[in-house]
């Protein structure tokens, strides 16, 4: 057709950015994020929706099974490219039909994902060592589950068909830590929609979710020791997540090779916490009176850290993950400046008027505390807490948010963190509340969070990076189109070697495919420029 | 509940951007947008959705009945506060059951809404000169609408059955031209998408839509008369519009009073019209030869205006308006000064080197063409065309737009243009597709599109304003959410008095009422600050 050979020809004349006539010629079959090694040929082989199986080769699971199940489903189910005429069938390059792909995974299943899973696979499509066939190999089930994703995206709709190019690839991630983080604090997210967000999150090997359960507009989480916590301090009775969910949250996660990471925010962000746990907050005065507002955690009153530990014991029981993410981010000190009991408790330890001691030695007592919990956690904490020079275990984790519109402030504390010895993950420039008009995306494609002035060693203590969706302005009408794609930027910077992330040109046309790949899925991503998918006439 | 009461109290002590606990007590059967006069009382009436029905005293028509019927759905089927227990029943303000709405129509109906159109209405209900009965009156059709909209916003749901305080309300819209602008050039927008934004518009008394149908990077209008235009210049052949789908929007719109206003914006903004009408638009030179690439439409070509003459015919059939919205911003004059043949007709017209008086001309020729249309159209432009100078009819419309940014200088345009005598409709301040984070509600609510240096004459040719919401980053995957409510916004400012929307803070409780009730009639409308609306959960 006439217009899409003029498109074409003037989406290369024009610079998209520059507006103009801005269409993008999308990839077809290529991988978001992409791998480290790919090599594909003209040749290809046809997929038939009818006959086509996996075939487990090697070691077998629940997780594998189930993941067996939905990659047959979601791959065969596209609905784009439905106008098109199958293209390719009696082309010289035709090598056959895919009739099997054989997963090999070989080694036995873990039972949860952790910071240290195996994520490498290979794909062989019709190789010169294997022709006309087509494996999926892994040592581990969190490889197979990469490859699996990998594997569905190269399919091409043609006909009532999917072509598949010969193809090779070998890849494994660039970080071990890709998270993503969501905030039901703020607003209450469905269970529907945080589940829809685990499905994408798999579809952009993202292996972190990281969930900032509460705060101090709202605590959602429904405790078994504390009831009254969500009872007094959610939205309303509905505004929960009861244990039964948050089970099916890990699991749903765990079959995925996502990692749930609980944040639970103290002292400061812990407004909503009061009501169900009184004498937790400091009481603030005025003119030596109550006031009627709450502070900060109390960090004088033992009976404080006896209640932390029982929640905390109940919550890293519930999900699994070795880690806890312990925040300590934005400790408002007026309230304590206003209570003459923590005047008296300061002066005592000689802390008087550094309340920033007082905050080190809150925090310091929360870390001993998780440190001995049944389930020996690991922990993450918000930057401040080590710029405020708290003595934290050698395996914690530095959360970097801070300054970000100024890549040389956190580049500084990148340099710093690593310099002390600790592991770090940044988010400073991957905060996609932030949002604004226009193609936002670049900024976040061209973040790298191991360019700063450091040795090797510093470097591999970085584990990678976090995107995050604050909830101040969004809840389950704005979720998925404002998070996606434009996470996927994060994820395949996050996955994929910093030589093949480098230009936000290159991945133009790559990332339309993969839009229209979400969007083909089910998924209400929106769009990241002036284009379109042939699913989106649905919507 | 505990909860609750703290929440009030904090939200009470709390200034609501300043972070803390902005939890917002939303109102309770307030009107949105805030009509002119309503009185209400305590006292209230409880309608019963088994047996209420409105009854027709006046005049009566298709427009009226489907209204009726869309509103009896409309209003008895709210999923919101459906936890809370019937409340009001038994108290001494219980003035009896509200089985029957009068609705009296005074005049007959018109065919189709206009600029003119008379929108004012009066409602009744348990009045002291009408005790315990309702009656919704209008001179017109459109305020019968109106009122319509405005009686079910008065329903507080109460267990199974809805309250109604006593109230009365005189009302009219301050500005009679209430416009939303929709870009279906830069994104293909699916014809559900469009009928649902139609159904919000009502819902927020907007009365215009105007419809930026074709543009640079597609042409989905499907003409009878030049079909090669959509056949050539769309997305793809499922992205257009038919004749049969543009009735179905003109008569949707109709019978919620609202006008459809095409734009076919010419000379630039045009590079998809180029496939299918060859010759169309300026051929570029480089070098003296064609380089392959087209800019505006050409000027100098007779037949250029034969062709807009009979596709015009055709638009302002189909779209039924009085008036149609030529366009007219941003010409690019590099194309036109690469080309011999323009560069020879300045000559011939003693334009050489002012390329503003080649638009102009165009401009002109195609104003006077409009002008003699069998429809005998009147039109809007957009401000270049006034600020060129060029001879528009007494009654364009000037669509203020530029300068977004700096008030200054859009209110003295408004000053300029009324200066001269010309009507004008402004959007500067309304361009919703300009996202940032925080709540940018407030600056559309503090814009008035009469503060500027003017007498009262000039005043009055302020007609109104228009949020626009450009396509580029915009499909159907988050329309609705990034539409709603910040046009609401732009609604309430466009029908109620100056006197009644110079407070932010005053519009908070309102707003966070009527977007839970956007969400309640099944509306995915994002949230404007830290919430949340019963129905959220099951988005």
């Amino acid at each position: 057709m006439m217009w899409k050979v003029l498109l074409v020809a003037l989406s290369m004349a024009v610079n998209l950015s520059s507006g103009g006539f801005p269409y993008v010629e999308p990839t077809e079959g290529d991988v978001w994020p992409r791998p480290q090694m790919m090599q594909q040929e003209e040749t290809y082989m046809l997929v038939r929706p009818g006959t086509f199986r996996f075939s487990v080769t090697g070691e077998d699971c629940d997780i594998l099974q189930e993941a067996l199940q939905r990659y047959t489903g979601a791959m065969l189910r596209s609905t784009s490219y439905r106008n098109r005429e199958s293209s390719w069938r009696r082309s010289e390059d035709f090598n056959g039909y895919l009739d099997t792909v054989s997963v090999n995974l070989m080694k036995p299943c873990e039972d949860y994902p952790h910071q240290d899973m195996d994520e490498q696979y290979e794909i062989k499509i019709d190789s010169p060592d294997q022709p006309a066939s087509g494996t999926i190999t892994a040592q581990s089930i969190w490889g197979i589950l990469r490859g699996l994703e990998s594997f569905s995206q190269l399919l091409i709709p043609d006909g009532l068909e999917y072509r598949v190019k010969s193809t090779q690839i070998q890849d494994f991630p660039r970080f071990s830590f890709r998270g993503f983080m969501l905030d039901t604090a703020r607003h209450y997210l469905p269970l529907r929609k945080i589940f829809e967000n685990l499905d994408l999150m798999a579809m952009n090997k993202f292996n972190v979710f990281h969930w900032h359960l509460v705060d101090d507009q709202s605590f959602p989480y429904e405790s078994a020791v504390f009831p009254d916590l969500s009872k007094e301090g959610s939205f309303s009775p509905i505004h929960i997540y009861t244990g039964e969910n948050i089970s099916d949250v890990v699991e749903y996660a765990r079959l995925r090779g996502i990692r749930v990471l609980p944040e639970f925010d103290t002292p400061g962000h812990t407004k909503a916490w009061g009501p169900g746990q009184p004498g937790l907050l400091t009481t603030c005065y005025e003119d030596e009176k109550p006031d009627g507002t709450y502070g900060p955690i109390d960090p004088t009153k033992e009976e404080n850290y006896d209640f932390l530990r029982s929640l905390l014991t109940e919550v890293t029981d519930r999900f699994h993950d070795h880690y806890i993410h312990l925040g300590g981010d934005e400790v408002d000190f007026d309230c304590w400046k206003s209570n003459q009991n923590i005047t008296e408790f300061m002066k005592k330890m000689n802390f008087t008027g550094d309340y920033s001691k007082l905050e080190s030695f809150y925090i310091t007592k929360l870390i001993e505390l998780v440190s001995h919990l049944p389930t020996e956690n690991g922990y993450l904490v918000w930057q401040e807490v080590f710029d405020n020079g708290v003595d934290v275990a050698d395996d914690t984790i530095i959360h970097i948010w801070k300054n970000r519109t100024l890549p040389e402030v956190w580049k500084e504390e990148l340099k710093k963190v690593t310099q002390a010895g600790y592991k770090t993950v940044l988010s400073s420039c991957w905060y996609l509340n932030d949002i604004s008009y226009g193609q936002d995306w670049k900024k976040y494609y061209e973040c790298d969070p191991q360019d700063f002035d450091g040795t090797e060693d510093q470097k591999t203590l970085v584990m990678g990076g976090e995107a995050c969706m604050w909830g101040e302005y969004v809840d389950g009408t704005n979720l998925i189109p404002r998070t996606w794609p434009r996470a996927s930027v994060v994820a395949e910077k996050l996955w994929s070697s910093a030589a093949h992330t480098n230009s936000t040109s290159a991945a133009v046309p790559r990332l339309e495919e993969h839009r229209c790949r979400l969007l083909d899925r089910g998924h209400r991503v929106e769009p990241l420029w002036p284009s379109y998918c042939m699913s989106d006439v649905d919507l």
